[in-house]
């Protein structure tokens, strides 16, 4: 199996500016090897981020060119595995940064919370522990995944229609994230691999840790889709990235319905009163600069 | 058991300006009966709401005075049981309501979407069929569910901190629901059964239905809360009811830090690192005057 | 000229729950005295609320019962003079409350800003000055100002569509306030006279002062409004009120559209052309429970 | 006087990634010409943007290097004039966008409003007219502004720190525009003309129209700011572009409070409580990917 490695200066954004590190076909299973979200400066209690942490934030692996993605397609991705490639993560408390305190967007004129580092351990049960305290049993996923936009250049800490820094934990082994194809080639990248993270990531740093993905693509020719998809065993999913999280709430909801209602045989208003009664809605983020919320039906009603 | 019926004039809203119509003592089993948020106007997909209901939704069993409460206590609401006390439920899309379409609050010039009235009845499985269509599995719970707040009067639609309109699945038997006392008496009040809802009650109305909750109440006496908190078996959970939903969604989880520092244990840092982690953050309603989200924390975190 | 002085103990609400304090008849001219928000309890910088002010603010001289007034008519509150009835007026900073810090709807982890009063006392000149520090220019209006809801005890903090809080500096001498009669006789109150106060009024509170307001009412019979109106000699103002803020502008916006398509012959995309080019469009409150917006057009555009 | 054209390609974003079509020495005045948002394809009411406009929309003039800018500086654009190089424009209602119909953000099941455009013709007096319904006076001023994000390439229908599409209309002849200088040379560009435009562009479209705007640049060296400020004869100004609108705002007035204590002599909780007391705050966009809100207070208030 093919192996790819991020490449410096590591791409922090998603866009078709950066050069693709590879190119894949279609159905190759390929691992790709990702950093940390600080791509591995925080590695103690004594670490704090603003001190040395770069600039930029959640180095992406990528951009990969997908061989016959054209504007138009959905590219899906098949998530095999996710792996854990050490055996500690680090959390954070960053000034301005988090669900809980005011941000450059949310401003006041209030002082930051105080700036700290988790350090957690892999156990032997497997579990993470922080200290004596707590610990956190894994449920690895990429919390950024995505395409190029056609026009824009989007930070790597950007969730929106083109998928980017999601933090949604159903992007995880045995999933497929649907995404849209923008520009010739996708130029997919991922990074930001979690051990685990809480629904919202209330704090707006998971248990980050490097990791190595293994997925292959296909593609649907001619099939556009408007923000990311998923589907696992048992759901389909949708997921809307948008402030106020009332609009990102709108968009998951709307794009499930609008799925059932030209895709799954469903009329407009039944598919409405379908999952109004039977979906789930779960805060994938509160933090970023838009935040992704997941809308989910169960597929025991797709099945006729 | 000692049975309470809604009387008429039902009251529509919460607050001290009703006279209560039961007086109950902590201990006490009692059977509230609850009238559908239409009063079971609503029988057939000719019955559209905007012709049939009346001028106020969700008339409201209660108030009911529970004895020794005073300002400043908790109410613990412990629900033994919520039973369906008819065999079919109604749903509806109503003009200018619910989560897909501008509303009084998000107003547009758009035409409103078409008024349309869902029948649902039991089935030998116990599921609740619309027609030959789809089918939804019972999960029954009470829509609404709180005390007077101290001074104003709030319509029965709208949640706030003192519960009301929450629309939050987890408020369903089983699990006891912790509500602040404000007036002495605490002037409880629920209604609104539903036989099951999705997260965000999309479309603005659930399986309503008409219903029969079993509770007692206890009381912590000077615990003053916040806001609504849940306890199940496994979790604790917060509610946080505001405009815009990431509102709702800093006070659930503050709520929860806040609980888990003064209360459990925690460090308040430790705390919010915590629930970052291990939190879970749903949608009860993206539709009420307030949108409520409910944030999660399994118990196994406070086992010590 | 009749007088009519607030009553204790006064009402913190907008509700058909209080008695009236007086009956005036449309076309009389009344003069109401009108207690500052804190009740006269913050006289010097020492005294904080926190410590000195009362459970509740925002006192209310009201209600009134308007003769005649019936739900569906409007009530047009003719406002011939605002009078400061006092030589100094108080601002505050209080401890999670304003537009630049986090606050009990707003939940952040982070302290509160400290609490500081500021006493600023009338120049010879009529300009009110904070020490030697900088002194304003007396605009002074009516911070509240509404009918009762139909149905609800609306806090006296709270601006909604019966009007209450909406910390308008439009609500002055002059003017004609419009609000819909939702209860009969209207129940109209007002109070939190301000000397004057910045559009949003960013720290929550004005320089807040006793006042006497001089007023008459007339009713516009069977005509229904959703939301208050204001009229100056050259311009027609609506009010939105709601949260998000983007939410009350939309309720502006569309409130000025109607009204100059259903009563001033315009049709309705014309309306809405005409106020993206030429509205007005400022911040009346971005404090309290709902923020409260002001859309504005010249009569200019209405003489044909 | 140096005429700088725009050049085709155009470009559609604010970023680093289009080499710059000329470069400017501080001092130096030039002339911008700038076509209008459709690059002049809607020329009659029959021309539905749909169909006859480009795939992106907002061409800018520009990137203009401006030599000696450096990450760190201010970058001071004198805005000398801004004439209108045509004698119509145009304005129109766009499927799913402005502010009064649910949008690709907002998202809802709704029909879209009906596409219609508008065509203003100058009058011998030099107002612009639609047909003889009402007519518009000219308040000319640039809709998009900015320089390149340090990282990013923003779509030029964005505003946000850098600039870009604020639509705000105190950017006109006799102020002055601050902006960050996130990159070497700053890579300015601005376009989209307005003749003028109400208060948060309710409908999203502008008096639409190619123009002229004379420049001259200055920088401030090693003086950084955070987001766009104005300067007019008698005001100074901030801008914040966010969502939800009380972000915006909350940008807005905390700029405004750190640039009074920061450069212009006062503490942080008197400019707090000056701006309170005397600032305004008006929305320059409801409808853009964020809203861009303005606060401002009088020159007055500086001079000790």
């Amino acid at each position: 199996m093919r192996e790819i490695h991020p490449i410096q200066p590591y791409p922090y954004t998603f866009g078709k500016y950066h050069e693709p590190i590879a190119h894949v076909t279609p159905g190759e299973i390929v691992a790709l090897y990702t950093e940390d979200c600080f791509e591995g400066r925080v590695v103690s209690e004594q670490d704090l981020p603003s001190h040395v942490a770069g600039k930029y934030l959640n180095p992406q692996t990528g951009p990969i060119y997908v061989d016959g993605a054209e504007p138009g397609d959905t590219l899906l991705v098949h998530i095999h595995d996710v792996e854990l490639t050490r055996d500690w993560a680090v959390s954070a408390q960053i000034p301005f940064f988090g669900g809980l305190t005011s941000t450059m967007l949310t401003r006041t004129l209030q002082d930051p919370l105080p700036e700290k580092v988790w350090i957690y351990r892999r156990q032997p049960d497997g579990r993470f522990a922080y200290s004596d305290k707590f610990s956190i049993a894994p449920r690895p996923f990429m919390g950024t995944i995505g395409t190029a936009p056609d026009l824009e250049a989007l930070s790597a800490l950007t969730p929106f229609a083109h998928g980017g820094n999601m933090d949604v934990p159903d992007v995880k082994a045995q999933n497929t994230v649907h995404l849209p194809v923008n520009v010739p080639g996708a130029y997919f990248s991922t990074g930001d691999c979690h051990v685990a993270q809480g629904e919202g990531e209330a704090c707006g740093v998971a248990l980050e840790i490097s990791g190595k993905v293994t997925l292959s693509f296909d593609l649907i020719k001619n099939h556009p889709i408007s923000w990311p998809r998923i589907e696992s065993a048992t759901e389909i999913m949708t997921v809307g990235s948008a402030r106020p999280m009332e609009d990102a709430a709108r968009i998951a909801y709307t794009e499930l319905v609008l799925w059932l209602e030209r895709e799954l045989g469903f009329n407009r208003w039944d598919a409405y009163q379908l999952v109004s009664q039977a979906g789930k809605l779960y805060v994938g983020n509160m933090v970023d600069t838009y935040y992704s919320l997941v809308a989910k039906l169960s597929k025991e009603f797709l099945e006729k």
